[in-house]
């Protein structure tokens, strides 16, 4: 186990490396902690939840909605959780996120914490206290900003997790290389999903390094003014076609991607567009889809990274390198065209 | 017009006294403002919000759950808000509540302000940054802590306030009072609702001078760890019988006060009660209530002033002069049962 300390703006998250969620009880001792978990990771994993109070939503995206998060209110109710209590979401982007935003509007806000259990929610999505729900297709268009006490890293967690799972994840990481670190990128091109799945090690010492990656863009921007925003390399389109199409987060971002890339090339210049599409296609991420440009331009309008009639889209000068670019909604469209 | 600034953790609030709203768009040029009000205040002020794009919600408390912030939420969507725009709530507290806390929701928080159109709302509600809706019978039980860029005091909206809902009000006045400036409640014993409705200058300096006493008990302790716990005198038992009696807050809080005075004359040597109860009487206020106190005992035990199986609990050591008293849970039914 390794412990890693960040601090935000109003409060410090203490990260467990190489845990095992069973130790959390002796981690937080005094504490009354209360988990929340979908019906799959619950089916996975039961004995893990034996001695814990648990609280099990539903699983998947579509259960992303206000309406699971009344569900859980009413069981914190139901239990007389005070404020006091801790909550702990144990799962992937869409289970952490709504207990942290569950947590930060129970009684105005409890702790919580996070055993993420994908690679997505590893690497990125626990991480940062950015928390909510979607409404209809718009995706975590509800939420807050808050940080969790705690994450703890139990990647035996993993051994349960779908092939498809962890290729979703991997499309965060080599965002994450493609826009902060150059030399990640080459290293991934050397690897694949599967010699990572062999090589604990080295998975635990790429995960960790995502981990870090994202404090360290969130600890410089928390509320998303500036630099943070580089992380929404992807995410425009992304966001826009990931409800309307059901693709899991990482495979519409692994297309929103290959999108931004190309815009990049023609507006910065980028001229490393090959190499993501096949380090995309080498973690056997889709690099194109058929979907309607007009139904998902509406989507993105809706954008949060939208200011009036411009958009603060990501674009790469080069690999490792990326930069915020103020566009037109209006051209915005016209590139999506080209692409 | 008169301008005070506050500043608190994370925002500098500005304080408009003796406004009127139609000077908003002058005060906030270049900003989007959108409204929110209820049925209630639009039909008697249809004509201010001309101008203005507005959502209606149904009026009263009953209407102040997840449901109405959901309305919210989904007209904002439509009229394509985004990040910049700024919502402001024109009502009594329940709009304000229920404003605030889509606004700290929507697109994970855009800013806010409000005009408060009851005296009730002008002295406490609105000021502080506590919002939220009600869950069933229990109030506030979801929300955050988020405070609003402005608040503008526009009197003249007093003009179209139900008698009623005047003394309601004065229940936070006198609280105030009693919990923190003694010289006030001697100012108090010699007036009355009516003088006050026609003397337009003492209530204009009454409002503010309570205005700011919130503003410091805030500015002490926003997120309620001591001093602001101060404010809850009354409110353990008048939130435990408000929405089961169907009270309005400031008739359920005075009950509550008489409750808490009595408790404290046991336990603090209060010796005042007396006097209290009579500035209730003369604010046309009530001092009792039959009630089911097991039912309320039930719902003050999910108060969020619970902590475990002890209340913090407010006593008065003598009027001016509060102070937070843990209260076995156990013991607090003993109490009540005695007063």
């Amino acid at each position: 186990m390794k412990t890693f300390k960040a601090s935000f703006s109003s409060k410090t998250t203490t990260f467990w490396f190489n845990d095992s969620m069973l130790s959390l009880p002796a981690r937080l001792k005094g504490e009354r902690l209360i988990f929340v978990t979908d019906e799959q990771v619950f089916a996975s994993h039961t004995r893990l939840f034996k001695n814990f109070e648990t609280i099990v939503v539903p699983a998947g995206e579509t259960h992303k909605h206000q309406g699971t998060v009344d569900r859980i209110v009413l069981q914190l109710i139901e239990r007389k959780a005070d404020r006091k209590s801790i909550l702990v979401g144990v799962g992937g982007g869409v289970v952490t996120d709504m207990a942290g935003y569950a947590a930060s509007v129970y009684m105005r806000g409890i702790r919580f914490g996070f055993v993420p259990t994908t690679i997505l929610a590893m690497v990125d999505a626990a991480i940062g206290g950015k928390n909510g729900v979607d409404v209809g297709v718009y995706k975590n268009l509800v939420g807050t900003i808050r940080q969790p006490d705690f994450l703890l890293y139990d990647f035996a967690l993993l051994k349960s997790l779908p092939h498809e799972q962890w290729v979703n994840g991997f499309a965060e990481v080599i965002k994450h290389a493609a826009i902060k670190d150059a030399r990640m990128f080459s290293g991934l091109e050397n690897t694949t999903v599967a010699k990572l799945k062999r090589d604990k090690t080295a998975l635990a010492s790429l995960i960790e390094r995502n981990a870090k990656i994202k404090i360290r863009v969130v600890q410089a921007d928390e509320f998303e003014v500036g630099e943070r925003r580089l992380l929404n390399f992807g995410h425009t389109l992304g966001h826009a076609i990931e409800n309307e199409l059901a693709l899991m987060h990482g495979h519409a971002i692994a297309v929103g991607m290959v999108y931004a890339a190309q815009i990049s090339s023609w507006v910065k210049g980028f001229a490393q567009h090959s190499r993501l599409v096949t380090l995309l296609e080498q973690f056997e991420l889709p690099t194109n889809a058929r979907f309607d440009l007009d139904k998902a331009l509406a989507v993105a309008s809706m954008d949060k990274k939208r200011e009036g009639n411009t958009m603060n889209f990501v674009l790469l000068n080069r690999l490792g390198n990326a930069v915020v670019h103020k566009i037109p909604i209006d051209d915005l469209a016209a590139w999506f065209r080209q692409v």
